[in-house]
């Protein structure tokens, strides 16, 4: 798939997905979803162990686009809000650990991306918003992941007032992992994505998965689900590898 | 309804529901608890969009009136709370933007309300406690909204010590929006609120009542609510303003 | 029992639990959970108000013990986990206050024991981690307790990246309740739980088991459960004194 609105570029064991439609602040038409949905089912699918996600431009994504919403009646908002969905499912979804570096303004479902992705590092001059707040329809669908990553006052005070957030502000709040000078946006970035990849591959999949699956439930659900990963997963090569190497004091080889 | 208790003023767009009973700490007798219930009922079927729930006296709550409860059997109690439960899902429940403007200590069911509100700001020499937990009774339902807005670790400290929190830590732990210097308690609630308030009224209502219903689900169900939510909205009057008016460049006027 | 990998000591109204198996960084292997399950389980039952669990080296505790479980099969590990998290749950399950006192590093299985415990002190000189993430199997079962202590994108950097973070940095995002100077862990420690367990030893317990009861559920299914137990309580004894003292303004004498 050829990508207008995208830049995807393979980098050793990183795929770098870079929105790249300026001129529109990387607005989320429906064809730009598409494209990022194919770009990491693509990548997901790839031998790669790590995905950034980035923007090119003075906006890191505005969130949907007007335009393409704005004639659209109930069924087709509907299909629309479906398929930024399927989006935000898939990014927890792929094997890889995913990284959102947000070099600017991220709103609306701009945010949601930040929010979904497993980890992100922001530039000092970046900011967050769910303007939906102070305007006419609202954030519902950004506000999912948000509040699942700040608490319920923050939440609210991000889904009612519209404003936004500094990036210092967002680290504070456990929006993202971290605020840093702008000049180091990309080696910061690289540096938590490199020290996130290590170990075996198949291991950190079911791991970042389960993580997914046990958040949100009765602590004693969430052991329900943990504990059966954990056990069928101290059979795999990888564990056997990682306790064998422990055990003889040698580095490991991951065979997975 | 006269009330015997509260104060309660309309402020062009905003109500401002004072509890005015100082010489017993604002205690939630069955009838203060009742009067509040229906101030806010009585707002919330208001044109106002905002309210703001503050107190006179040397404290903003200290919750449920020991006189009132000492001499209840079990059914007594049970009612009692039941109400107390009403009033906290009915502030959750008004379409209204509710900020609780805490001018001094807040405790046990005091303190649930400011954990209850939408919103809240703090007096710098505000405090707040959950005292149940040096005592004999226990803070059981004060505790549901606190788990709501801070960490579990900070929850059980504040459960099991019965100990206060200074207005800075509340705001540190996400108990609190803002705390702020006392003198400007009054002028930071109403910028608080003045930001909070702005756009649709009818989004802002969905979008609230939206915000309760998805928060303490696994994501895929809480999406599953705000999806279908999401896509009905855009429907609406105010969604459509919205986004004509972003697309046109001019000011939105909000038709409902 | 007689414990050979815990010193175990009565002292007041507490019980001190301490991990003693230094040469082995406190290693959780399947003999070092059962005498911890048995003596968790012994100090429930018995008079004390509190439980501190504390570590004799320079690891509080390292997790699992690779020696014990590198040779299991499937269901050898099954039933390790399961041990483990009856551990867990019994932990919450005691009617007593349980602080853990770190003075080292606690990772894995070790870092669960801090998160798992109803309050937390941290030497400045302890750390935290989930090394499973950079290795081959992964903290499953730890991630579970750590989730419910500290916010999204921070459990994800610490499950995923496996690296260590302070105790200013496990304070700050809510895994601990306070980093103190090492030479004042013991002080500090006992008089958060001096605080902690004040008031009605059966109001404390019921109010223990409540809060893990509600929490991670939806806010009116938690009151569901808060307000049946609340008022049940008030019939308590514990409550009756209480609320008489208060009215009578004296000193209560705890009758359970």
């Amino acid at each position: 798939m050829g990508y207008e609105h995208l830049l995807v570029k393979a980098d050793g064991d990183t795929v770098r997905i870079t929105m790249n439609r300026p001129e529109r602040r990387n607005a989320l038409s429906e064809e730009h979803l598409r494209e990022l949905l194919d770009a990491f089912e693509t990548a997901g699918s790839s031998g790669a162990t790590g995905i950034v996600l980035g923007a090119e431009g003075k906006a890191f994504s505005a969130g949907h686009d007007f335009a393409d919403v704005a004639s659209r009646d109930l069924r087709g908002v509907r299909e629309l809000l479906a398929l930024c969905t399927e989006l935000m499912q898939t990014i927890q979804a792929v094997p890889q650990v995913v990284v959102a570096k947000v070099q600017a303004i991220a709103t609306a479902a701009g945010c949601q991306l930040v929010a979904t992705c497993d980890l992100a590092v922001a530039a000092e001059s970046a900011a967050f918003a769910l303007p939906g707040g102070k305007a006419g329809w609202f954030c519902h669908t950004p506000a999912v992941p948000v509040a699942r990553n700040v608490g319920r006052k923050r939440l609210m005070e991000l889904a009612l007032t519209g404003d936004p957030i500094d990036a210092r502000t967002a680290a504070d709040w456990g929006l993202v992992n971290y605020a840093v000078p702008d000049a180091e946006l990309d080696a910061r970035t690289d540096e938590l994505l490199a020290r996130a990849t290590r170990g075996s591959r198949f291991g950190k999949e079911v791991g970042k998965q389960t993580l997914y699956a046990q958040l949100d439930r009765p602590e004693a659900d969430a052991y329900g689900i943990a504990v059966e990963v954990m056990a069928s997963m101290s059979q795999s090569a990888g564990a056997k590898e990682g306790m064998a190497s422990f055990l003889e004091k040698r580095s490991p080889v991951w065979p997975d």
